[in-house]
């Protein structure tokens, strides 16, 4: 596979794996990793599909979180994330580096906004704890069984 | 629920859970965070609930390796990892944090052992490239869908 087949690969694995791991680092540089919505999974999420239409040949992240977690007190202090997204059962995987930020863009937060999502955020879309990441990764790490195992920048 | 019934929720987790997502710190101060096995998953690896037998009160890990891997490579120069075990269909989930180690004791090697690794150490028990990493985990979190989320040591 050259590059471009990998990305093809990539992106397809991060429309269909159902499971993604978010790692930050804390206070004391250990790093903390926990589950999380993959928002480019389509049959998780289909109506955010037009979000992501302009970049379906790259890996770009959005990730919804509460402004008071963790995560969002973490990367205050380190920007240095690792997301990986994986599908268990057929062995394929992904794994992405690089540095994170908070989207201050109105627009993408409500884009990305799902009614459902009140459970979480209670006052909705214009909620303060309502926030989101965005990673435009710079490492990219790609797996498939013990058939490849393919890194790229 | 109280931190005994905490733990017992996270071992059976634990014991149900596929996806285990591991992270290291690299060489450049990133996280890099994988898939790995989750050795105490009882369906997946019925044989080794003997080598768990006497820490089931305890959420002891150990995590098969390559020693030529990444893993190895970021461990040797800085230990603080994480390990995320979780079912995402269930929304349950734990965060492992501590400090890790390579297991020099032959005896745990050897208990450890599946012969169908041979697929990722051809020259089998022996193999040089085999390596285990114990996991005495510092600081534990765990959640179970927006019902609770509790962090313990």
């Amino acid at each position: 596979m050259n590059e471009q087949e990998m990305k093809a690969f990539s992106i397809k694995l991060m429309q269909e794996a159902k499971t993604a791991c978010f790692t930050t680092i804390d206070e004391n540089g250990y790093p903390h990793t926990r589950a999380v919505f993959n928002l480019r999974n389509l049959e998780q999420f289909p109506t955010l599909e037009k979000v992501f239409k302009d970049h379906n040949e790259d890996l770009l992240i959005y990730i919804s979180t509460n402004t008071s977690s963790s995560k969002v007190e973490h990367i205050r202090n380190n920007t240095a994330v690792s997301l990986c997204i994986t599908d268990p059962e057929n062995f394929r995987g992904l794994t992405l580096g690089g540095d994170i930020n908070i989207v201050t863009d109105e627009e993408i937060k409500t884009d990305l906004w799902l009614d459902w999502w009140e459970q979480y955020y209670p006052k909705g879309r214009e909620d303060e704890d309502y926030t989101i990441l965005e990673l435009n990764p710079k490492t990219i790490e790609v797996w498939y069984k013990g058939k490849f195992k393919f890194r790229f920048t």
